[in-house]
C-alpha cells in the first residue's frame, strides 16, 4: 500500500514518528497479553486477552451474516451486564464447526476462569472474586470449517494469563494489534483523549480485516477501550451509532464475514458521574470522540484493502432519505466497474450514473450534479459544459479519490469509503488458503 | 474464452461445423440489414435494421435500473401494439444525453418513416401502407454521455433500408449478431424450432454483451424473431416468464446497464389460431423453445464474461421460497472471493458458507448440504465425512463448476449462471474508454 495515511485519516496529531501509527496510552484497569498459540504452526502471536481486573462494562456490534461463527453464539448464548476478560485466537473462524466448536468454547472457557480466579486469589489488593464462565467474551478470525484448534488454545490460556501487563505502553498495543492481524499487512491502532473537567478521559481501539471481505481469513474485528465510567446501556447506544457511520461505511468487495465484531469495553476507572444519559453533553463529548476514533480504524481498514492502491471517498448528498444515500453510496462503492476505472486511473463517470441507476432508488436525472474531486463532471441531464478530460485524469492519480453525488433531492448525506479493485486482489483471493 | 461450448449449451444438434453456432433459419416476414454509419471511425457495421413488411406482434423487457437510456425512455413514449421496425445503434448508449438524446431519436425516425414508406410504395404485391413514427423503436448500446451521433446515423439510413434482405441465411444472421456486438469477443445466435400439427415454427435470436456488466460499452441485448402467429399481450407473458430464469438468471459483476433490452417480434406468418391462451399446448410447447433459446443466449453472454475462464453453475435447491433461492444464488454468484476462488481453482467452501449468511436469508446451518459437482463438501453444520480435498481440486479444474447449495427448508429452486473473475477483468475495464 504506497498511501500515505496523512494524508486523510483525521486525527494527525498523535502520529507516531515511528511510523503512521497514533500513540496508545494505557488505560487504567486494564491488562493485555498476547502469545503464540502455534496456529499458524510459525511462532507467530496468535492468542490474545484483554483482562478487567475489576470487570468491564460492555457492549458489542455483531456481523448481520445469517451464518454466525460458533464463538458469536456463544457470547449470545448468556446476557452478560459486564465481563472480566475477552480472548480473541485468529487462524480458525470457529465457523461451521459443528456442535464441537461450542464445545470447544465451553472447555477454553472453563480452564481460562479457573486460571483467572487463581491470578485473583493473588491479587495485591486482597480483594478475591471468584471469575465465572458468564464473565468471558471471545472473538475467532480464520478459515472457516477447519476443526477448532481446542488443545492448542487450553494448553496457551496460563501463558496467556502469565504474561498479562498493566503497564501496556505504545509498543505493547502495536504488537496486540499484530497479534489479531490475519491477511493485514499492518496493525490498525487509534486513540482519543477528551477532558471532563480536570479529568482525562482515555480511548483505545485496536482493529483488523483486509476490508469487510475475505471470510476465511480477514474478517473485520475492533476492539475499544476506555476508563470513562460508563454504563453497559449507553456504551451499546454509542457504539450502534459510532458504527453505522463508520465500520459499516466500508466496503472494500461487497463480502461481508461470518465473525465480524466490534467491541466497547469501560473498566470504569474515570468516573464521570452516573445515570447520565445519552444526550448529557458529557457523553455527547465522549460519542465525537468515539466516532472519530471508530472512524480512523475503519479507514485504516480501507487503506489496507486486499490489494488496494487507492483510498475512495463516496458522498451522497441532498438525498430524500438516508436509506437512499446509503444505498446509491453503497451502489457506486461495491461496483467492480467503478473500483477497476479508478484502479485505472479513468473518470469513467458513466460508470458512477449506472451504479446509481442499479440501485433502483429513484433520482431526477436533471437535477443530479456530479463531482469528482472539485470537477464538475455532469449536471442537468448530461455532461458538463466545464467538463475537461485532462483535468480529470490528473484528478485521477492521486491515492484518494472522492466522488460526490448531489441528488438535490432533499436533505439527507452519507458518506462511505472504499478502495480500488486491482491485480492484487485477483492474486491475494484466487488461492488463499494455501 | 477457452471455454469449449459444446460442454453446456443445452442444444447441439444445430451446431454449425463452421463454429459453435447454431445455424439460424429465415424468418418469414423479416428483413434484415446493417451498415457502418462510421461510429466506431473504422468502418465496422454499427447500425442495424430489421424491418417487418406486414408489420410484427411483438414484446420488450427493459433493464430495471433507475435511469435508464433516451431510447429506452423514447420506446416507453407511446404504448405501440405493433411495429414495422426495430433500429440498433452501437458506440453510444444515448444515455445521459440530455434532451438532445431524445430529439435525435424523434429526428431519426422521422426520417426512417419517410424512407420505409417510399421503400412500402414501391412494394411488388401492390399493397402501399405509410410507415409512421410510432411504428418504429430502437436500441442503443455504448458509452453514456457521450453526444448522440444523430448526423452520421440519419447519413445511413438509406443505405441500411436499401440493403435489407428477404432472404437472410445463416451467414446474414452471424453478421447481424456481429453487428450489435461492442466487447464481446464473438457474436451470439441460438435457434429453436417446434412442429405445430404440420405446420414448422421458428425462432431465431441474437443476443449481444460480455456479461449484464459494462454499462459504457456492454450492455445485455437481445432480440428474438418468430414467424408463429402469437399476439403481443400473449408475447409479453411468454417473454417476462422467459427472461426470469435465463437473461435475469445471470450475472458477470453484478452490475447492471441503463440499456438493457430483451425483445421477442411475431411476423404472424405462420398461423396457429386465434385467441390462443397462456395455458393452451401450443402456446406451451413454444414456451418451452423459448426459454430453451434464451437459456442458450444467456449462457452464451456468460461465457462470453470479460476475462471469464469458467462457466459456474450456482443452484439452490429445497429452499423455503423462490426468492430466498434466489437471493442466496446471486449472494454466492456475486460474491468477488467466491469468482476469484474459482479463478484460482480453489476449492474454497467456506466462501460459499459467507456468501449464503451475508445473503440475510435464514437457513438452517444443520440441513444445510454443500456439492462442488457430486463431491459432497460441507452437512451437519459442519465439513463432511468425506471431504477429499485432492478430488476437490481436480473438479475445480474443469471448465465449467457446478455448486449445489441444498438448504432443505422447502421445496423451491433457483439456478443462476456466472463465470469466475480474473486479472483479465481487471485489465478490460481499469482503462475502458481509450
Amino acid at each position: 500500500m504506497t498511501i500515505n495515511l496523512k494524508n486523510f485519516l483525521n486525527d494527525k496529531s498523535k502520529m507516531s514518528k515511528m511510523g503512521e501509527f497514533q500513540e496508545l496510552e494505557q488505560i487504567d484497569g486494564l491488562e493485555i497479553s498476547s502469545v503464540s498459540a502455534d496456529l499458524y504452526n510459525n511462532g507467530r502471536d496468535d492468542l490474545t486477552l484483554f483482562y478487567f481486573k475489576d470487570a468491564a462494562n460492555y457492549a458489542t456490534v455483531y456481523t448481520n451474516s445469517s451464518i454466525v461463527s460458533e464463538t458469536i453464539n456463544w457470547n449470545q448464548k448468556s446476557n452478560k451486564k459486564s465481563i472480566k476478560a475477552l480472548t480473541i485466537n485468529t487462524k480458525n473462524a470457529n465457523t461451521f464447526t459443528g456442535k464441537l466448536g461450542l464445545k470447544s468454547l465451553d472447555e477454553i472457557s472453563k480452564n481460562l476462569s479457573k486460571i483467572l480466579t487463581i491470578k485473583e486469589s493473588k491479587n495485591e489488593d486482597g480483594v478475591n472474586e471468584t471469575v465465572k464462565i458468564k464473565d468471558l467474551i471471545f472473538a475467532s478470525t480464520g478459515v472457516i470449517g477447519e476443526t477448532f484448534p481446542v488443545e492448542k488454545i487450553n494448553n496457551s490460556l496460563q501463558a496467556l494469563v502469565d504474561k498479562l501487563r498493566k503497564d501496556h505502553n505504545k509498543l505493547i498495543w502495536v504488537k496486540t494489534a499484530s497479534a489479531i492481524m490475519t491477511t493485514d499487512t499492518k496493525p490498525k491502532l487509534a486513540y482519543e483523549e477528551i477532558h471532563v473537567g480536570n479529568k482525562l478521559i482515555k480511548i483505545a481501539g485496536i482493529a483488523k480485516g483486509s476490508g469487510m471481505i475475505a471470510p476465511n481469513l480477514a474478517t473485520m474485528l475492533s476492539f475499544i477501550f476506555t476508563d470513562a465510567d460508563i454504563s453497559s446501556n449507553i456504551l451499546k447506544q454509542l457504539l450502534k451509532k459510532a458504527v453505522a457511520n463508520t465500520f459499516n461505511a466500508i466496503t472494500v468487495d461487497s463480502d461481508q464475514s461470518t465473525n465480524d465484531m466490534v467491541g466497547i469495553f469501560s473498566t470504569k476507572k474515570i468516573k464521570i458521574g452516573q445515570n447520565r444519559v445519552i444526550t448529557d453533553p458529557i457523553i455527547q463529548k465522549f460519542e465525537i470522540a468515539l466516532k472519530k476514533l471508530c472512524l480512523n480504524l475503519a479507514k485504516q481498514i480501507v487503506v489496507d484493502g486486499e490489494g488496494a492502491k487507492k483510498f475512495v471517498t463516496i458522498k451522497v448528498i441532498n438525498a430524500k432519505s438516508l436509506m437512499s444515500a446509503k444505498n446509491i453510496a453503497f451502489s457506486i462503492a461495491n461496483s467492480p466497474l467503478v473500483k477497476t476505472a479508478i484502479a485505472g486511473e479513468d473518470p469513467n463517470w458513466g460508470r458512477v450514473i449506472m451504479g446509481i441507476g442499479k440501485s433502483g432508488e429513484k433520482v431526477d436525472k436533471e437535477k443530479l450534479v456530479i463531482k469528482f474531486g472539485e470537477l464538475l463532471v455532469a449536471e442537468n441531464g448530461k455532461i458538463s459544459g466545464s467538463y475537461d478530460e485532462l483535468k480529470l485524469k490528473e484528478y485521477m492519480q492521486w491515492d484518494s479519490v472522492v466522488i460526490e453525488i448531489n441528488l438535490n433531492q432533499g436533505n439527507d448525506t452519507f458518506e462511505c469509503f472504499t478502495c480500488d479493485f486491482t491485480h492484487d486482489y485477483i492474486d491475494i483471493n484466487a488461492d488463499y488458503r494455501n
